[in-house]
């Protein structure tokens, strides 16, 4: 039974995700109901909310992009999947997870968070694994074209600066060793799966490890970029999907991306006129995208409205997302 | 095998604890080595520590004596144990528990405290049960000779007061129903086992529910006291083991316990030492107690001395323990 499954794990096809937080959680949703092995990358910059609170405070890797992964990949009927969402909406903990304080007891009683990581994949039942990208405690920062250095991934994801001066350069300090598990898993991979996601904040924070770009250029994967749905204030003002691709590309590099995935259909009104109030846009493109090589567009919206949890206080509001099976159906049709 | 199962835990002895806190940890690990069919009904009243600030801040029952039980009743080289039993140290989280986040959580998510107990028994697949001896939100009272009422577990516990001026009267507030499982397994109980345990915090609050005391009198189990090794600067200065008995009887009826058991092994000076300077004292006894009808005297004490942990900064100094082996020995005896 157990040769039959190596066996069949063997012939699977290997995908993995690189990026982190919702984005992460959405696609992995959708991957997670093929017969593919999946592994999730996941950057480890994160220094805001409950995470950014649990690194300061206990001296830990940044557990909250690497929950919602691991959530992602569990059953969806588990009691301790739904643990691990519950936020708490009141009191000393609030706007913390207890997905959170649990990775956090984890690392502190095993003694490193890789290990945390596989006792929480262990104990949540996972379908894949999850990788974070480095093991070093890294912090990103944004040096812009006006000279200025915005410090630590909460400044610049709160920063309405980074479309005004562009990013002449985003790195990590220190300098950071990629996760040795990360780089075999991108070199094996048949998919390599970018986005979608923050871009500053999700999906380049990956690419400045030592290591990775070099792992993704090498790997024969075939690579997706699934680009997002509505630009970001102070981000990605005006970003039509070429922009974002090259932006991931300078950091890549040139002609890395084999496959953009993006969304053709204008969600209703009501909803952008919501997300207009916070400067954010719907991700425009041109005809002549559509008809660009490599490039799938098509109707990725998922039209389900999140529920807002009060509790989720550190989430945005999420009325406009990726639908999972659809982003999914898309990306398993690229396997070779 | 089911049905097989049924019939054993039909013909196993069934043993119930009264108590809380630490006291009902060592006499449950203790007990559970033995094929008896365990029960613990915990009080309810904790208002301090990290119980009384997810009380107030959360409006959820305590949770941490029931975590304790759950704990002393699950498997020892469980993962999930060690992350219940594991307490913050620094930060916003200091001096909380994961266990009580854990069961917070899970009485937020399942609606109930009783189904949170319940989910966490299996989460942990602990041997035997714990019951809430209420499912109602009640506060400890304590009206002294001197008519001062001292409000709160919390603030009895750190009273000074309690031997100087009796307790004239303990009680809850607002009356509180008794959890009916709890009466059904003090009625179909071979064994009550009251104690060891902070007599006024732990033992007593569980005979001032509606219906406990009465259960007790009622039950044709033999009920058993466990004397305290220590007496409590303000609460039990200079008790002898038949003060606790007589205090305890206060509440469930005279004549009512049937066999105490009482530590004689007086501990090392070294550890006396420690304990004096809290004003705590070795409980005495006349050797006309060893002679006196149900009154089982030996040595119960722990030789192993508990490393402290400096998370552990709710706990009292704990070098002086009853030993849950020695302890359980004579509780299976006493088994008709």
């Amino acid at each position: 039974m157990l040769k039959k499954n190596i066996r069949q794990n063997h012939l699977m096809k290997k995908i993995v995700t690189i990026g982190g937080g919702t984005g992460s959680f959405v696609v992995l949703s959708g991957l997670k109901k093929y017969p593919v092995k999946l592994s999730a990358i996941v950057a480890m910059t994160d220094d805001g909310g409950s995470s950014g609170i649990l690194r300061d405070e206990l001296g830990i890797l940044p557990p909250g992009d690497v929950r919602q992964c691991l959530v992602a990949l569990a059953r969806e009927d588990l009691l301790l999947r739904k643990l691990f969402t519950y936020r708490f909406n009141k009191g000393t903990f609030r706007g913390h997870n207890l997905g959170n304080l649990f990775m956090a007891t984890l690392e502190k009683i095993t003694g490193s968070f890789d290990q945390a990581v596989e006792k929480a994949s262990r104990i949540l039942n996972i379908r894949g694994e999850v990788i974070p990208v480095t093991l070093d405690k890294v912090w990103l920062r944004a040096e812009l074209e006006n000279g200025q250095i915005l410090k630590g991934e909460d400044k610049i994801n709160r920063s309405k600066l980074l479309s005004k001066f562009k990013v002449k350069k985003l790195f990590v300090v220190p300098k950071a060793r990629a996760n040795p598990k990360a780089i075999l898993t991108i070199r094996e991979a048949d998919l390599i799966v970018i986005g979608p996601g923050n871009l500053y904040c999700s999906i380049l924070p990956n690419f400045l490890i030592k290591g990775i770009p070099e792992a993704i250029r090498k790997s024969k994967a075939r690579k997706i970029y699934n680009c997002n749905l509505m630009t970001k204030l102070g981000h990605t003002d005006g970003f039509k999907i070429e922009d974002f691709v090259n932006t991931i590309e300078k950091y890549l590099g040139k002609g890395v991306i084999d496959y953009v995935i993006f969304n053709t259909k204008r969600p209703a009104p009501e909803f952008l006129k919501r997300y207009a109030e916070e400067g954010e846009e719907f991700v425009e493109f041109d005809k002549d995208t559509l008809k660009k090589k490599g490039f799938i567009g098509g109707n990725l919206i998922n039209q389900k409205i999140y529920k807002r949890d009060p509790a989720e206080i550190f989430l945005k509001r999420s009325l406009i997302r990726h639908h999972p099976d659809k982003l999914a159906k898309i990306i398993i049709s690229l396997l070779k």
